[in-house]
């Protein structure tokens, strides 16, 4: 059997990214991938500018109990005219400083003569209450990664240094489809033998949350003909094509034999409980991945092996994968599987200052009750046994799942 | 001022659900809040099954040393017939356990003669290798709850028990709009003296990932006239306004003036910084939120105060607000504000098993480059000094942002 690691790192070789980019406007690219650097062209802030409402001054100049007049007034977005000796100027919050100034006082430390003029409580020092031109980000740096997923504050700092539009990479096409004759659309009738598909339903936006296209192809017929159709066309009309259910030893398996007509299948054994089987491969020009039927072994096998990959085959770089934590399991674990890494369903419970693991009572369950009501997977290795306090490495299920 | 506690409490006392609610395909509704509890009208599994692929036997028959009739084939989805005595039915992973059996042996510990008759290697107990009716889900039992934030795992719980389409809460339309006459959309020149507008490209993003339908009303002159129209025409086309900039206590600020001639509003002098000042109030039916126009500011106060009122406002039934952990800091924050609990924009390093905190170095920046370096935000308490070591809260982003 291969490791979980060596699975991952097999997966995230084959991953190449993209070849095409598109440039798109900030507010249509949320959660896609950038594809090139964003080098600012601009100082933020672009100028020396008030952090205050208040006054702007010469501070050298200022003396307690001396009156200056107001020889300017300065909104945000006003441009200022060198300050004119002996005085100063009103202005707000963000306003652009005028030639000459080099601090600005409060407007709650002054008073205001009956005539106008302006009179100060104390003597300031110089760059008091200004933000700096460049002070957040200078001409020539760079301001964004390629490959990073543009989130929404990403969005918001391209925004801030002039950008209207980003280069992304083109959406990743991905087609699935569902095997089994024992599977039955939900709002149908439960027919005796048969069980509902339920990895559609959390497949389908599970991909979609990751910005990829979806095109699904529903519960195909485990025929092999029909599955070979469907393989040909998928890989012409996909990037990548995903399949659960029909990669198992299991005799009644077509899409297996399938792959291999249409294209190339490596099935592998990896030490991952639950998770099994997963088989990864070519139909076309497409990516072949084939998950488990088993609903949390194909959740299991999605997070753990699969989503970094299709992260990876949108262009993005990816952070190491490590777990998010260590923390004291609460529960018990005498029989460990001897030779596979399992990944209990586990839940985060506050305890004190710190928290502790909960695992979910049926960690065999077939169905995904123990996915919904975790948090995310802790990570045993082969034979480990766990006791109270054990500490254990914890990854959350992470954004859009 | 005001705690941020007790700003958050009247926020959520003052966020009802929506008054509609839609009945919606699976597909159709990931990151939607589900508006009633979904009960299960069937057990999950719905029948006694397989959980490998091998021999149904009646476990009190079985003798090492004999070999056994295969008397049928039950490929999962297949209705299989009684057991016949003195025989075992070929079975495989999934399928409907034949009447009269009680355990399923796997293929592995059997062998098969010429004649096609099927000889064990041991003696079984009953119950082996079956999954049990309803062990995961039982006919009537509570299998999501109203108020849930609708994840791709539930969706797929939701199709295990049959269920194609949920009744969900009717999407919360927020208008947005954005004020200040320095303000300069990306891809214009900068004039000298402006900015560029960076709140609308992270907040209408981030409204979007909470399901939320955006009306974007792009930048609105700081004029009292036009801010009265525009407060008219969006109370009445949306549940919820939203503005960043123009309700501090400066005079060129309108939106203030223009929310009190066509609604109401409070202005809360929160203990919170950044995010100082956040209003909140009606124009028409709709409530207005008033979010500061600093950015890093409007962030926060997102973050830490409206994001989980717009949450509640859509339906979520929300959990405890706490944070994921307390972590001890790397840095020293020797002057702390005495008045106002601080949210540094900090970044979850791993060190060892545990993590430690570094802030971002410009804390006071008006941009918002100390928010995409970060992970989340550490609560200080209004005087509190950080030396190296202390174990602060840490808040991280969370989904979407």
């Amino acid at each position: 059997m291969q490791s979980v690691d060596a699975t991952r790192d097999a997966l995230l070789a084959c991953a190449r990214a993209p070849a095409q980019s598109e440039i798109l406007p900030l507010l249509d690219i949320a959660h896609r991938v950038l594809a090139r650097p964003l080098v600012a062209r601009l100082d933020v802030p672009p100028h020396d500018n008030s952090a205050m409402d208040g006054y702007a001054v010469r501070s050298s100049e200022l003396k307690p109990g001396v009156a200056f007049e107001v020889s300017q007034r300065l909104p945000a977005g006003s441009l200022p005219s060198p300050l004119l000796p002996a005085s100063v100027a009103r202005i707000f919050t963000g306003a652009m400083l005028p030639e000459g100034a080099d601090a600005v006082v409060m407007q709650e430390h002054t008073s205001t003569l009956p005539d106008g003029r302006v009179m100060f409580d104390d003597v300031v020092r110089s760059g008091l209450n200004i933000r700096r031109r460049g002070e957040d980000i200078t001409d020539g740096s760079s301001v964004l990664a390629g490959g990073l997923r543009l989130k929404p504050a990403h969005l918001g700092l391209a925004a801030s240094v002039g950008v209207a539009s980003l280069p992304v990479y083109t959406q990743l096409r991905v087609a699935v489809f569902f095997t089994g004759d024992e599977l039955q659309e939900p709002g149908r009738p439960a027919l005796p033998g048969h069980i509902y598909n339920a990895n559609r339903y959390w497949l389908v936006p599970a991909l979609r949350a990751l910005g990829c296209e979806v095109l699904d192809l529903g519960i195909v017929p485990d025929r092999l003909a029909d599955t070979r159709q469907l393989l040909r066309d998928a890989g012409q009309a996909a990037d990548v094509v995903m399949t659960c259910g029909g990669v198992s030893v299991g005799e009644e398996d077509h899409v297996k034999a399938a792959v291999c007509a249409e294209g190339e299948l490596q099935q592998w054994r990896v030490a991952i409980k639950p998770g099994k089987p997963l088989a990864f491969g070519r139909v076309g020009q497409a990516d072949f991945i084939g998950l488990p039927g088993n609903p949390v072994a194909a959740w299991v096998g999605f997070i753990v092996l699969v989503r970094d990959f299709l992260r990876a085959r949108q262009g993005e770089v990816l952070p190491r994968w490590q777990p998010q934590g260590w923390l004291p399991a609460s529960f018990r674990w005498p029989r460990p599987d001897p030779r596979r890494e399992e990944f209990l369903r586990v839940r985060v419970v506050p305890d004190g200052t710190s928290h502790v693991l909960h695992a979910y009572p049926q960690q065999g369950s077939a169905v995904l009750s123990s996915c919904v009501w975790s948090d995310g997977l802790a990570r045993l290795q082969p034979g480990q046994v766990v006791e109270p306090g054990t500490l254990l490495p914890v990854y959350g299920w992470g954004a859009g799942v």
